[in-house]
């Protein structure tokens, strides 16, 4: 096959995976072979070389500017994405003596709680089942156990498309985020989480790596061990993210979208806006489409990233995911688990990828009326 | 900075990442933005799209045909290195009324008895630290213990640079072979081994993937859980490698190391013997320098991925390295842990490599002799 170019590229609409700045991959290609100055490809220099070094400590210092994450708070790198954060949440924090508190508001965190179980006692402080995890909870409805070890919550849950847009207050009782699939796509008042962690291959890099921010005086409360030295927050604080070889490169380009945020978008707070414009031009759309689109997730909880909706039935369903692919918009096949639609507008997804379906969805109801 | 080209690339000897085929590299560049037929680049498509099935697919099947894998054995892409299997390992086949056998016989051998002790009970079968780890056991050295749920060895240690050269026979207890270095640098006969693992980030591909060959009936052997769904062989058999979100890039880059490894390299048994011929050139050189380059493996263990010796004093070693980068052989310095020097010369090192720093010996020894 020949090679491909930009003007091959589609809306990808995929929700993680997930489209990456056209900046960062063109940079990555041109650098492919051989780093400037380093004479070896990324793909090939040691981890403990001064030019990997440089692009960590980018990395972390761009991360820590945009999210502005004082020195009480570590930052790592780390590997086998949410998933494993789901364990080791709990491994560090929760035993049988001890118990933790869950938001149950969708699939992931219903995962994230069948991990903790596995440690100790949870609570589960709020279930949306009964509204099909269409809405996240309010903060009065939020009622901390005194003496949890930790409140845990998802910020965005992907399947379901539903997002927190305030960040509860959980008084004395430490509050753990999974910030996977919304993680830096607007500000974040740090003092609010002890500790935030986000499978990366959404916003910020590709699939393979797994950033955790954690507040340092956290780790005193570690249960006792042994611990796991993969699996031991304090272990990988004091070897910088590098007590093993990390996913380099999955670390440069997450380095290189820092740049591209700082630099390109100027900030989280731009990054916000124009978030706010993609979604709202969907979801105001749908919203006068007089029930022919149906977003799935409550006004208040509509996630800006995922956004998720119904048709009349699901033949109509397949017809669009069908015309829509051929019409160069891909990846709008809801989650298996609960089917339907959803367009996934990360950080990197264009506001013009929004408005060609939003075109589409148009000239669909035209037809197919 | 201007963009490098293949000319600015130097021989790399570092230990892991290291070099790989330019080749691979060059397809890898080539397809950076777009892959072929996709419409997205391999950094931004779903794990659940046919385009990443078919490369991980391709990926399994060729690493199965190279290594003559039958399908007594699942093979599975996770995350974390070969230090998260040091622990899982244990996690699931050894608990405190259980026993397992290591040979303690460098540094890497030594971290994976220390989280198997967190687990259970270790039996170390034989200890090379007397030698200062500078070779291997013999098979009449080793004797696994009745009833140990397995044997773990390391095939080959990267620090030390000392390799097995025979597969040891351990009657009815399960071998488990950490074989991060010299994975895939020869043929293997998997029928001697129940698990293998491997970090990825030698011959096999770049940093952030791990390899683990595993006979499917030594899963009945697991021990009473719970286990945490990411350290569980069982639940990452079952989800066929994708159980989460697999490191998608590092994956692809494996399975075109597996082509160029079919292809271009003609199979494992060319592959040993280029690999034969490198080590060979390089040793034979030391043995012949009347002690001026001090070989630290005994004949009889020599790696031939991590040649490693000493010179007279350290100041004479620094300014060898110091020399040999200046002269384009780039990573030359021994692990930090035992000093000296370390030549990594990997599938994908170039035989003109060894040949290069051959001669940049001979002009040394003329110029500090």
């Amino acid at each position: 096959m020949s090679t491909a170019t930009v003007s091959d590229r589609v809306f990808n609409f995929s929700a993680g995976p997930a489209t990456l700045p056209l900046k960062v991959l063109q940079e990555a290609q041109e650098n492919l072979l051989c780093l400037p100055g380093v004479g070896a490809s990324i793909l090939e220099i040691s981890h403990r070389s001064p030019p990997f070094e440089a692009i960590i400590g980018s990395a972390e210092a761009d991360m820590r500017k945009l999210l502005n994450i004082s020195d009480d708070y570590a930052v790592l790198f780390l590997q086998g994405g949410a998933t494993t954060q789901f364990s080791m949440v709990p491994l560090n924090f929760l035993n049988k003596e001890k118990s933790a508190d869950y938001i149950l508001q969708g699939a992931w965190s219903k995962k994230a709680i069948g991990e903790a179980k596995k440690c100790g006692n949870v609570n589960v402080v709020w279930d949306g089942s009964s509204e099909k995890f269409s809405r996240v909870p309010t903060q009065e409805e939020i009622k901390p156990t005194s003496g949890a070890a930790y409140l845990h919550m998802t910020s965005n849950e992907t399947i379901e498309g539903i997002e927190f847009h305030y960040d509860p207050n959980t008084g004395n009782v430490p509050l753990v985020c999974d910030a996977s699939s919304d993680f830096m796509h607007r500000p974040l008042d740090m003092k609010n989480f002890s500790l935030i962690y986000a499978g990366a291959q959404k916003n910020v890099g590709p699939a393979g790596s797994c950033v955790v921010i954690i507040r340092k005086d956290l780790l005193e409360q570690q249960v006792a061990g042994p611990h796991h030295t993969m699996l031991d927050y304090k272990k990988m604080v004091a070897g910088g993210s590098m007590h093993n070889t990390p996913p380099v490169f999955t670390i440069y380009i997450l380095s290189l979208v820092m740049k591209w945020l700082v630099n390109d978008i100027g900030g989280l707070d731009k990054m916000h806006e124009l978030n706010q414009k993609k979604a709202n031009l969907l979801y105001d759309y749908m919203d006068a489409s007089g029930g022919y689109y149906k977003p799935h997730a409550q006004k208040g909880s509509r996630s800006l990233m995922n956004v998720t909706w119904r048709m009349r039935d699901e033949d109509l369903e397949k017809k669009f995911i069908k015309e829509a692919k051929a019409a160069r918009l891909d990846g709008l096949k809801g989650h298996r688990d609960v089917g339907g639609l959803r367009a996934s507008l990360y950080n990197a997804f264009p506001y013009e990828g929004v408005e060609a379906l939003v075109g589409f969805m148009k000239e669909f109801v035209k037809n197919n009326g």
